[in-house]
């Protein structure tokens, strides 16, 4: 099966405890590709600039990834620059500079009209809308917000959260969508909004899954990482491994869902070690199939 | 088997997004104590004042908890007022009245010398090492302590640590008494001080026991309350129901500590449930049962 991620392709420019990159590759629909890609057939739908060479597509290129959909605009690749400091969930932006971002308005390949899964990753939830909208026969449809959306255009997001399956969001941000700061409480709220499935991300503590139809949620571990590098992408990479996981599935049922959160984890654990995307260009089926295993030996009651 | 507590069994005035309540029954013993005795034996060690009346010892006489360690001196109880905003895991201390808490010896009552197993709850680390001394036959020592013992009594802590096997603390306390910002990297270094095992307390996101031998660390969920009416106490519920728990079992090994992890935090979430120590008074075999499943099926990959 094929999925199809609509997102930012970007330059990151970073500081962790563990030292500074500059204009390094990354973007919500660069990580969540690469992290899906070690599972199903990955199309990516983006924009960038003029900066954005050919050794950076190969990147993903060398992956399987199919770039048809990565539009060229003129002008400059969205460039985000920020750091962390010791609380690892919460970077503090320095600059965002959305160059050719700012004119995005998504179109789909007609060679990726078969695609079965749709993955809106955190962009404008009008494009999200547009892009769901183009994709009317897909068999689900994962989703992704943010604080930004959820304050400024939470009329828009509204919208498209009914044409969502499952939302992956953060605790915070789904505490601000329902206005509620019970977890429990603001994940039902959330689901009367739309989804199906609501994944909320708890950083180093792992994501839990909670369903509309009221079935018993499941929550996933995080590895505990001795070393953080740097955070960039987690959530993204989170997503791309729940998302892979069950694009690479036939069915769609308690057995496979669970097991995607634990992909999820594990793949955004793997981002986490190292700057940027380096750590996911080069998995081997091996290290993700011991990395489940120690995640499950980690919850595992005897 | 039987387990001897010693802590503070104390009055608090609360106050919580769900009401507010003065000098209800609380203390670390308190909790402790009620949880445990689901479990096994419970002896208390504390001290309280002339206004701790015999409807206050009832509460865990009923339990069947052993009070005769439960010294009457001159004066007022420990009292502790506080508050809870949106983050529950963190509570604003409005007053606290220490009263005859101030010149505490613990003294362990003859007949108590055959106990089993020891939990020092959190209080000053020189009466810890006191009580630890006077019980040197014990099978095994738990212990905790906050964030006031490290700051203030750091080098009174190192000696109590090297005699407490298991020790239970949250993500705070281990990253401020390993001066490590990274949570399995803090782990290795606290057990370096002398534990054999260190929980590390989430909040609502459960815990994690780490080995110093190396086993693989394992984590239990929280179960995600809709309704947190007082937090008061739940980390002491967890220790309850993990010492307590572990104090039924005949042996110590993995499989034993893993479900003691999971019966911590099925403690601890009764705790929350309401204000001060009422749903640990009367819970039933089956509602702990129920919950326990309610947590495995949380984790349990299909």
């Amino acid at each position: 099966m094929s999925i199809l991620v609509v997102g930012s392709v970007a330059f990151d420019t970073l500081k962790t405890a563990y030292g500074e990159r500059e204009k390094i590759l990354g973007g919500s629909a660069t990580y969540f590709s690469l992290a899906a890609s070690y599972f199903t057939k990955v199309r990516v739908v983006a924009v960038v600039g003029e900066d954005f060479t050919g050794e950076h597509e190969n990147v993903m290129k060398a992956r399987g990834i199919d770039t048809t959909g990565i539009e060229r605009a003129a002008g400059k690749t969205f460039h985000w620059g920020g750091e962390y400091g010791e609380n690892l969930n919460e970077a503090k932006t320095n600059f965002t500079d959305l160059n050719v971002f700012q004119n995005f308005s998504p179109r789909i390949p007609q060679q990726y009209a078969d695609t079965n899964f749709l993955f809106l990753a955190n962009i404008d939830p009008a494009l999200q809308l547009q892009v769901r909208r183009q994709m009317p026969n897909v068999k689900m449809v994962g989703g992704d917000t943010m604080n930004l959306w959820i304050n400024i255009s939470r009329e828009q997001l509204t919208e498209t959260l009914k044409e969502v399956d499952i939302l992956l969001i953060n605790d915070g941000e789904a505490k601000l969508l329902a206005g509620d700061s019970s977890l429990p409480r603001a994940a039902r709220k959330v689901l009367q909004m739309g989804p199906r499935a609501l994944v909320i991300k708890h950083g180093e503590y792992g994501a839990t899954i909670f369903f509309r139809d009221g079935a018993h949620p499941f929550r996933a571990p995080a590895l505990p990482i001795d070393e953080v590098q740097d955070p960039t992408g987690a959530g993204d990479s989170f997503a791309g491994g729940f998302m892979g996981y069950i694009a690479s599935q036939d069915k769609l049922d308690r057995s496979v869902l669970t097991k995607a959160m634990f992909y999820g984890g594990v793949m955004g654990s793997f981002a986490v070690e190292r700057f940027g995307t380096e750590r996911l260009q080069k998995l081997t089926t091996e290290e993700i199939g011991n990395r489940f295993e120690l995640f499950r030996s980690l919850t595992h009651l005897e």
